[in-house]
């Protein structure tokens, strides 16, 4: 490790044009760690700018360097830190916020105005050969975790906030996810890990409902298809009333629907989520689709019912992360099905679109290696 | 008090179908006590059951005496209550609960299923000579409260329940309402009490306005009207961007709006809302009005906003709220616009009525007094 | 089922002086359930009674039935009851409470000043052939537990609310539990059951801490004996040292004791529990022992400590424990050592005091069978 | 402002060793800003330094700048500072936390393990000419607060967060607080601001009582003193059950003591606060003193208590300070008592340790301006 690597990065220009292209190696502050990155895992957010160039206000009007589900291999510590040397596996946390205001200091970093987020206009992503990060950011791995077990702690940290922390789901509960991709898997294996009582997946897509049994779902639920003539909340109201039905819950009180994650987007699982929790319940926002969605807002009012969104993680959701699958709790192997070396970059790119697109929709979490 | 007078009581028959009639006295259990009822307040509640005969699914199918918001004296009470006597002035909390189920008993009986809650079908209301209630749901009324205030503090516990319970409210923080009718005002009164830094209050209607200007709110908002061709989103996210800019404060951190109470039920103000809380902050739906609402769900997701619905009044409300009476914090006087004699209790719903539908929809709150 | 046997029941007449005698079946209100007990586990406070006729200010002053950790089969229903039905084997929660204090309102009813408490003077307990209590109080059991799980709920729920309902012990955390009696020994089977990390014993009978490892702790502790001319803070202060050596495990931060449990009672373990756990971290008071311990409040002051005391059991703790047990988390069959006739009560009375005052100080739990 | 007047400093340099020494400005890194020091109240920890030369382990064992308790005008501003420009007014928060460590990103930076405090060895105060800090703990002071009251935002905030934060009291709560000095008389009027109910001082100096009354208490005891061979623990329970009848509270529920704060420290005080707190009712420890205290913790775990403690400051208790204090709801003129000249420090020490040690135990505020 005497000299640096020329730092080869995987480069979004514009719409459906990506390039590598030779990056400086980037100056490290004192309390940062530089990481030569290893594992870096495609996410829908990553396509979604490879396609439109953008994801709301967030805008590609320059080149950005893509990924964010990173782990790798501290290279280089700045002088302050402590508590890293060279060598150590770490997953990162791909977003550094300001530590100043109101947001960061209260607990909720997440909410930060100036974050520095990884592939998020203008800040470049992991797909390169090093990534350089706050040293708090970088995670050692337990011996029993490898480097793809670290680049997944980005979309299970999603699940852990969703769940964990937003949710507030604890032992014993039910809860019912919406969306079987991977983030509803991850929030479902959450559930799991934190001892639920039922975990009900929802799924328009048999194949993702099969797995979703086989790895953390104990109860699953295909919608029946929408009647002709009937509104799109008619529909939801009914789903809601057939899936209590089939599955046997009531609406309220033990043996309900305590916590209700939707993890599509779609308007429907979401009003049919709003219908399913119970009074008191807590109903959370992770999957982003429909911007505006027709919302029962009476029934969350006569129910009391606390209905939350989700973005990204937060303090202490790593940790949990890299805890309940270190102690066994969580599974992450079965969820990785494809792998591709660095200068696959777009075929693996690919590979995740072609996957989205398909009628079975299928669950693909492709997984990019580093340089060599 | 050596004998019952008789119990006449003021009957809801059909869709504007009223009549007196001599009811039964009420037979009292051992934890129960007999009210003889004074002042009794009308609630849109009540208004809506006479026009329309149902709200959503409760379905007026029998007479049923209406009126819920009361005070009056004790006139007897059952063998084992030990805390009231005959002669006391209570306010009535008019609903009681199974204590039993799992919403009583985890501190949230405004979600029992079985609640029994007056004028309310199938159950009578207040609006008679004697009302039966458990004993712990009738409030002794401090010396320095009248029985005016004390039949007000059934829709002030909505506010206190609103504000304090289920939003959170604290000292120092800012708070919206959308809607300055009377539960809209008494959200106001209720935030100003415990020590609101800033309460807006927005309506459509500019007499309303100026009243809840003089009475608790510290800015007012009239929105412009909507453009032509612009979709009510639309509509909603400019009139959030206008607001932020007149009345001058920031989309998040200190300074921006910490709770957003909407006592309106109106799509636009509930969109308007989501647009203008901030990041992390609370949303409450306390007002009832349109049943489904096109929400921004992006804009709650990724500002971590907690959205939730605020049902009647729990456990500790009605204390709050005569508290912060009794302290002088909150003056219900100004609220009550129209007196009546019990009598004359048509006529007090023909006012309530013909005042909501007028143009300038005044805010009223009329007070029937008890039979003679 | 078409007649009554007699009430037979084990009643405590005075200090060490015990006695069958024959009691009428209690009378049910149309609220109540009568249930058939047939197992019954021996509680210290049952022995305590016994041997000295009173706990602080609640003194035996007149015959009181035994008994307070049972299940049974429901013989007979109140008119009103509609969930359960004569033959379902229950586990019994056996305080009632007044249903309509604050305390009772508020989610807090383990705090009822009118509770009605079995064992407790002046309240029969229920080591008799039949108990009657409120139907809400009687839990089904799941079919894959047997009435010792369900007599065993009893103690498992003062676990359960110690831990996760007062402790808000979460999974990934990490436990210490002082003193591995049954109540110590069901707390760290409750944090296993959630998720713990570590699960940490102290004792001072090495017995008692190889059961507990092999039971449900990851580490154990057996505290050095006080040295010559040590103060008790002294000691307590050396062994937090110690423990935080040889354990490793750090004052604060990820990594260090998130939720200390004393079940103990004794000066010494309350004293080390404050200086082990961590800044911010929690301490619950559960085991009764010495009345006033003196403790480091500088201490409790600098990091922030919560100290808190944990009684009985509240809303949702029984549910939660036969949650845990029925889902195979928690294994209630190795805590019960002995197992009695109910003619035998006065020998399992006997068996469990012998077992508390010997050397070893085994951990010793009863359970008498109700009468044939 | 063309150029730096010297730093002139006022020094510890051991027990009883004060000196003004030159120190050089500061150097600002890009994120700070330099205050020009223009109050600085005298705190009984500044008296401890230079009495003792150590609190616990914090040893004075070099030189030390005295003083945290302060306010200024911005000098100059780090190259990234925004929010605030020269000549701004600012009340200084005198703790500078590592920002990457579990405390501090989870919402509780005062118990950063790194806190850099001024005038806790080894960090120098702000007794001087310049003071560096944050740029995010200057606050910049509305109009209507000068700098006086900046310099007192210091001990408010640790008012506000025994009270508010900590100890999360209420509008319509009671508190019940011990020790009317600076601190007990500032957690006093936060209660009264939040709209305490009842605001009750304990002390043993009745004119300092007499000013509590005039102050924020609305009810005032002056506690008997110990009997003839009464114990510290049988005195205290007396105490509270006197308190109890002459000033009229219950034990439990409405009327009852929600919040108890020491601000004493004394044993007795501890203990008699545990005595009067509510069952499931909150005790603050703030008051730092007797490093051990005896009490009685069968009545923490038989009253459910959250004996809690609260050391300095966190998020967001600056700001509630400096608003309730410009809403006019808290008045910090009546508590300073004496000014002084820079030059005239060590009288300004001097007057307020002859205060503290007077059988009166007057409340002295000393207030110290910057040099000219």
């Amino acid at each position: 490790m005497s000299e640096y690597k020329s730092n080869k990065s995987f480069v979004l220009r514009a719409v459906e044009d990506v390039v590598y292209e030779e990056r400086p190696v980037p100056e490290l502050g004192p309390d940062e760690v530089l990481v030569e990155v290893k594992k870096t895992g495609i996410c829908g957010s990553d396509v979604h700018y490879l396609v439109h160039g953008r994801i709301g206000d967030f805008i590609v009007d320059a080149p950005m360097v893509l990924g964010h589900e990173s782990s790798g291999v501290i290279y280089k510590v700045g002088s302050k830190v402590k508590n890293l040397a060279p060598g150590t596996r770490v997953a990162l946390e791909p977003g550094a916020s300001c530590r100043t205001c109101d947001a960061c200091k209260s607990g909720h970093y997440e909410l930060c105005p100036e974050m520095v987020f990884a592939a998020t206009p203008p800040y470049d992503g992991t797909l390169g050969r090093y990534y350089k990060l706050p040293a708090d950011l970088a995670y050692a791995l337990p011996d029993n975790l490898d480097l793809e077990d670290g680049a997944m702690m980005e979309p299970l940290s999603v699940g852990v906030h969703s769940v964990a922390n937003v949710g507030g789901f604890k032992a014993n509960q039910i809860i019912a996810v919406f969306g079987a991709g991977p983030v509803g898997l991850l929030c479902m294996a959450v559930a799991k890990a934190l001892g639920a009582k039922r975990v009900i997946a929802i799924d328009i897509v048999q194949s993702r409902l099969d797995f979703a049994k086989s790895y953390a779902a104990t109860d699953v639920y295909l919608p029946d298809r929408p009647k002709e003539g009937e509104s799109q909340i008619e529909y939801s109201k009914r789903t809601a009333a057939e899936m209590a039905s089939k599955l046997n819950f009531p609406e309220r009180g033990l043996g309900a629907i305590d916590l209700v994650i939707d993890a599509s987007g779609a308007a429907t699982c979401i009003q049919t989520g709003v219908y399913i929790v119970k009074h008191g319940g807590t109903f959370v926002q992770v999957g982003m689709g429909n911007a505006e969605v027709t919302i029962p807002v009476t029934i969350i009012l006569v129910k009391e019912i606390n209905f939350k969104g989700s973005f990204r993680y937060g303090p202490g959701d790593y940790p949990l992360s890299i805890g309940l699958v270190a102690a066994g709790k969580i599974d992450l192997k079965p969820l990785v099905t494809h792998r591709f070396a660095f200068d696959d970059a777009p075929t693996a790119f690919d590979t995740t679109r072609k996957g989205k697109s398909e009628d079975g929709k299928a669950v693909i979490k492709a997984i990019i290696s580093g340089p060599e």
